[in-house]
């Protein structure tokens, strides 16, 4: 299949590789539609939401409060997910996995609530077996439930979860081996005493886990996030539907790397959105050789650096349905060829 | 105006400065339209075609017949910039300042031919001072008659003529002062033999015309062409009447250097769409302090990355205009402010 679409975008009336990325992302979606001419009907974001232990530890600019705030922004359309999705036509569903709270019925709210916040990972694991299971679980069937309902032509990851970037932190120094000096960032907006102190925690927790860098339930278990688990399983079961996957930025290629861990064959469907500031990401996308499409200094989550892409990946796709070949044009391909 | 906009942006529901390069993009736009929620209405996007008599130098992949045939598959729609203004909803026109050969009446097809092809700059001056006002005056008629018609909220620029490169570059060494082979690129797909080629017959007119680094025109009309005289123009006339102009590639942003030197004011009204893979588009940007919005390895022209980033300039408009506030949707700034 790869040489057809390759082929069929290479004929194309421009100069061989002209369009870059964009012509990456189409050549990558053709092949994951098995299609000459990939297209993109209905486009799904899912945010999955949970609250964090590690909080306690102090390692965030904003209080843990912020995440039921922010999710019930995002239910009122009021978030940078809700505008960007709105305007790429992408259809947007939050999935609470473990926020403290209660929210009121609404049709973008899905209720798989685990628990209510991670434990604090710095002194425990941050989930018992089973609540790992049930998070993942949840990401498994909200996929499946949203695809009985119509098929899925290409799915976007997001999340909110006030802490979640220590927690991604701590998978990627543990999967990869980067350093927590060198990995952590500042988040939603730490100065430089609280980026040392964030480092610190992560080093602690990382000392007190031993964890096998191998492992990707345990890692996830551990030190992960409930949300980052209902992500894994998001992708898990959109890779087993042949459906490709946008990551969004640090967080979500942290639990992109668990699922690969768990089943390297979903790095197939995957196509990393957006490079993020954290430095962290960086190296996961090494780690699975994965090369992100944008890079607008963007650091916000929610999904926003996965629905930007997918709102590119549709014009990509146009690209590949509508412009003319050189035979179609009668234009000369080259005086070298 | 300034502190109002970044007042507004930063009182957004999200972490400070997280959208990162589209919170510049809505600033800048705000900036421009003198307005907190600033809009794109209409969307135009203007290509200027002409061909050039160093093509008998041999410095392009593509012979010289290439620029008319293009020129002829952008009037049947089959073009990338056809295809992406398509997308986004951008008008697109087509003007003619010095293909060789005769096109027949079309929509999207504006005649202001000069003559058919500059002169072998290598040799001779490309233009005679009638002929490079000519072409100004055609970039700056056509804006004003499209104005005239409809307002314009927003301006995409973009060229095709084969060796169009070659002038670019040989602009941009006259006035930034970088060298030719520092500066010249593979354009459309040289090899390496072909870009020590075209860097040699750069170095050789600028050795000839001894241009003096701070004369716009005279540059212009010496070693440029008359599809970037019609850019200058155009640039010209849109930023008199307050229009922001999105900027393409290398080509692209030879012209504004060209339309900056002639009047700085311009600056103001400049947006970088995108990062082109020819080294010369950054010594241009950097000596007009620009940054360019999108990196997507992209070297096509036509307008292709100008209009790519209207379309993302579109959806920063709707970030600034749909978002809620933090006062808006009741959520705590940060613990630290």
């Amino acid at each position: 299949m790869r040489p057809a679409i390759q082929n069929k975008m290479d004929g194309k009336t421009k100069p061989l590789g002209s369009l870059g990325k964009l012509e990456d992302l189409a050549v990558q979606l053709g092949l994951i539609q098995s299609n000459l001419t990939p297209q993109l009907g209905r486009k799904l974001m899912l945010t999955f939401a949970a609250d964090h232990g590690i909080t306690e530890e102090g390692i965030s600019a904003f209080p843990s409060e912020v995440t039921y705030q922010m999710v019930d922004n995002m239910l009122n359309g009021g978030a940078a997910i809700n505008v960007i999705c709105q305007h790429y036509g992408i259809e947007f569903k939050l999935i609470d996995v473990g926020v403290k709270g209660i929210f009121t019925k609404h049709p973008a709210y899905i209720n798989k609530k685990v628990m209510e916040s991670t434990r604090n990972f710095s002194i425990e694991s941050a989930m018992r077996q089973e609540e790992a299971e049930k998070a993942i679980e949840a990401g498994i069937t909200v996929l499946g439930e949203e695809y009985q309902k119509e098929t899925i032509s290409v799915l976007g990851l997001g999340e909110v979860g006030i802490g979640n970037t220590t927690a991604a932190t701590a998978i990627i120094c543990a999967v990869t081996g980067i350093s927590p000096a060198e990995a952590t960032g500042r988040g939603t907006g730490l100065d430089d005493q609280g980026l040392q102190h964030k480092a610190n925690i992560i080093e602690k927790a990382l000392k007190l886990h031993q964890l096998d860098s191998t492992n990707g339930f345990e890692i996830l278990r551990k030190v992960g996030g409930l949300e980052l688990a209902g992500m894994a399983g998001a992708m898990l079961a959109a890779a087993a539907r042949k459906i490709p996957v946008v990551l969004d930025g640090v967080i979500c290629t942290s639990a992109a790397l668990v699922a690969y861990l768990i089943k390297p064959e979903v790095k197939d469907y995957f196509i990393s959105g957006h490079k993020s500031v954290e430095q962290a990401q960086k190296s996961a996308l090494e780690y699975m050789e994965l090369t992100p499409v944008l890079d607008l200094n963007m650091r916000l989550g929610e999904g926003t650096g996965s629905a930007v892409c997918i709102g590119m990946a549709d014009m990509a796709c146009a690209i590949m349905r509508d412009m003319a070949s050189f035979a179609d044009a009668g234009v000369s391909e080259s005086i070298m060829s």
